[in-house]
């Protein structure tokens, strides 16, 4: 920035903003260092997804499994944030996809953060087996430690579901690809490990919610923990966005959390 | 809301948040009415997109179809403001959903507007000639007409290709949808009437381009105009977390939209 | 684009960012052309505000008025969308500028747009005025015309206040700022006589509402119809934070629209 | 959530929305316990500003020393990623809402987060020096505490300036709060202490930028850390507006980060 620094040149500006992730030119349109026209019609919505943030080609193992992570959790309800943002957006006269982003925008690390943290609370589990310490007592030790800095342990338990019915579909479809050798399995056990510590003398188990889940195929698959939430705001933009639609059908303006029944009465408590 | 209405009930308030996309109870979760662990694995993120934005299940054809559409157009390089933000956006200390929602929004009348005023170009066309009017003039006036309103037609010419290379595979996936009758092709003989209306008498064509061919596609499966909009920010989110995630392992911090080099004299011309 | 094109050279770029708005350069800020540190201490919020929109310096009257109106619309509680949204998302663990902009992202053509639309019916209001039409007939046209397009009249009614207590004093102030000659009361005039339709055989009357204030105010102060809703986002901003903060310190997590104890019952309806 | 809860009622709605920042009923608007009548024409923007969010009166002295600091950081023209990306979302075909937004969601930890990490930083040496260390002592611990932990000590040096041309104003403003006894001066002597012990042995000073004066003045006030990037927000969403209200009367489309011209060698690069 100093004056004597030599004359910046056009180059500069275009390494400025130089990529891998695709190349443009006239005519001319790579993705990953493949020609657009070579995967329109031969690769999947989900294999692209792969592609673009690996930089290379799933195998129909691995891209069955990511699949099956973004299909589970495109949408609780309206009562989640992320929806109810969404809907109440989509009736004050901005563009759809302000909506769908007004969703995606708290998606966070209370939101939709817990697939990333979950993660690594796993690998630290996983380290400390590597390191010769029995699965039980990794787990154990993992959770004692996670317990301490905080009273939420990410990926397990859920305050709506004794147990999520996401649970046991999705495990399922990691123990596929472990007998298939798709992925190894590790960070399955582990999270089976930390559901058993969690259950011991309790009278309502804490098992591995939705968000665990997902970290699961996602740590299994070598994908690095903060895209355990990018994937998830991929797969839950498809919710946001079907509650905005539906909600612009409906045709009301400026929807507040409550009807407006409810409204004269609201502020009596504060 | 006056005061001798009748009194509010817990009844009204969920009513205010009824939905027929999802329903979540403990224990449950049914999209459009299936229970998800019915779902998971057995069907693609395509089709789970379809079915939440459609209520009903995709046929094999129509998923593919889609699919297509949705591959090709995740990306179109950091010069897009879409991607350009998101870049910036990851190099401020916030969410990557955050990055994400920041591109997102950027998607609007003018960035990805294009495939849903291009759909209802099209019906014009269509309207026109199911009316009676031959191909040829129904293109020829709607053309005429919407030129009048605006300089640009929106999913036709593109500022940066000549032929954009996504054109023909994009086509060519309509083409075998029509061969194999999952579609019945009126949009893209009405897309291709008015390509032949801009290319009379011109050096250079005119030809579709990437929103006019999404919009293809959209119009034939049967999606409102506006979801045309939708399933783009479906796509380009995949795009936009590429970059935004490539942009974080970078370690810029702040980054503008020049190198820092070129400041000092960037406001000169103003 | 095409090859052919001259080289493009960094002054190019420089140019692309080139604005009157601002002037930054080492150890040197000049907003509007004004030295910053010439302006720290000696100007007021409202007057910078007035600055940077406008490109020069309000006077002691207009900086009042426009104060006045800033002022007005903080806040309406927690039951407008963009104040509630910013409440959820002040709960999904985002940054609180990240909740501030999911609130201003609501303030649309619906939300906030009002003010801008006002504007626009007020100067036809003026317009018919001033060619020759006397004040009466020239908003009972304009109301008449304005009806047939829409059923809502930007500015006009509110669907919970009778008479909206921020009408009289903001009002008030246009008056004054009449009386001093600050502004000329033409959008004012306007906005009477288009109360005065309104009421006319009504058994309740139809006043101007904080929308239709606020566009007076910023009418009469030479703001475009577009700064309307601008300055309506500045003002809005505040109570958007402020209730955003105030959920901050509640450390609930993840708030959804309803309490928890609503939420099985309540897709019951759909 | 579980089946024998008491039956929710219409009260734990309203109670779940309950605040005490305003409060709204059929013809009255209360701000903080103020009807807003009083406040229009009486009250100045910073000075409802202060209000909103502490709940109270600002004296003139606390009011002039925020106004002080909302007008110093408005601005730092478009090479600031908040103002880019609003520019470019500007031309997107989207509202002036959605581009404030879109700049607002960028004042992260990163990019508007520095005032309060040093609010915290100032914090630490006042804590030591009230335990009985001197004052350079204490700053050159708590500096050595924090390059521990980061390299970027936030509040002080500037990429760009080497003396920011608002230091000086701005903390002449506090100066002479401190000698109208409207603030105790304690986070000025700390910023003045670490600003000694950055300069010591250099040949460079790093003097204090505009997010540690700004940092100071929200201190001194009694704002807690978090409501230092609050208040940032604020004051920056007047530049974010004014730039973009700009690059709409400029009349492009999808602005990218650099001109056209530069776009097909830009991917050399990569």
């Amino acid at each position: 920035m100093s004056r004597d620094q030599p004359e910046p040149t056009v180059r500069d500006v275009s390494d400025w903003w130089a990529t891998s992730v695709s190349r443009v030119e006239p005519d001319r349109i790579e993705l990953r260092g493949h020609p657009v026209q070579d995967l329109i019609g031969s690769m999947s919505f989900a294999g692209i997804i792969w592609l673009m943030l690996r930089g290379e080609t799933a195998t129909p193992g691995q891209e069955r499994l990511l699949e099956a992570a973004l299909v589970s959790s495109v949408d609780h309800g309206p009562h989640a944030p992320s929806i109810a943002v969404a809907r109440m957006a989509a009736t004050c006269g901005i563009g759809l996809n302000n909506a769908v982003a007004t969703g995606v925008n708290l998606l966070g690390d209370v939101h939709g953060g817990a697939g990333e943290q979950c993660m690594a609370l796993l690998d630290d589990v996983r380290r400390l087996h590597r390191d010769g310490v029995g699965l039980a007592v990794a787990a154990e030790t993992t959770v004692a430690s996670w317990r301490a800095r905080s009273r939420y342990l990410p990926g397990f338990g859920h305050r709506f579901h004794s147990v999520d019915p996401r649970r046991d579909p999705l495990l399922g479809q990691v123990e596929r690809a472990v007998a298939d050798r798709v992925v190894d399995g590790s960070y399955l056990r582990a999270a089976h490990a930390v559901e058993r510590v969690l259950a011991e003398g309790r009278a309502r188990p804490v098992p591995i919610n939705i968000d665990g889940c997902t970290a699961v195929v996602y740590a299994e698959l070598g994908f690095p923990p903060p895209l355990a939430r990018g994937l998830f705001v991929l797969s839950r933009s498809v919710g946001i966005l079907a509650h905005a639609w539906e909600e612009t059908g409906q045709g009301r303006r400026n929807k507040g959390p409550m009807p407006p029944s409810i409204l004269p009465t609201f502020t009596d408590g504060a």
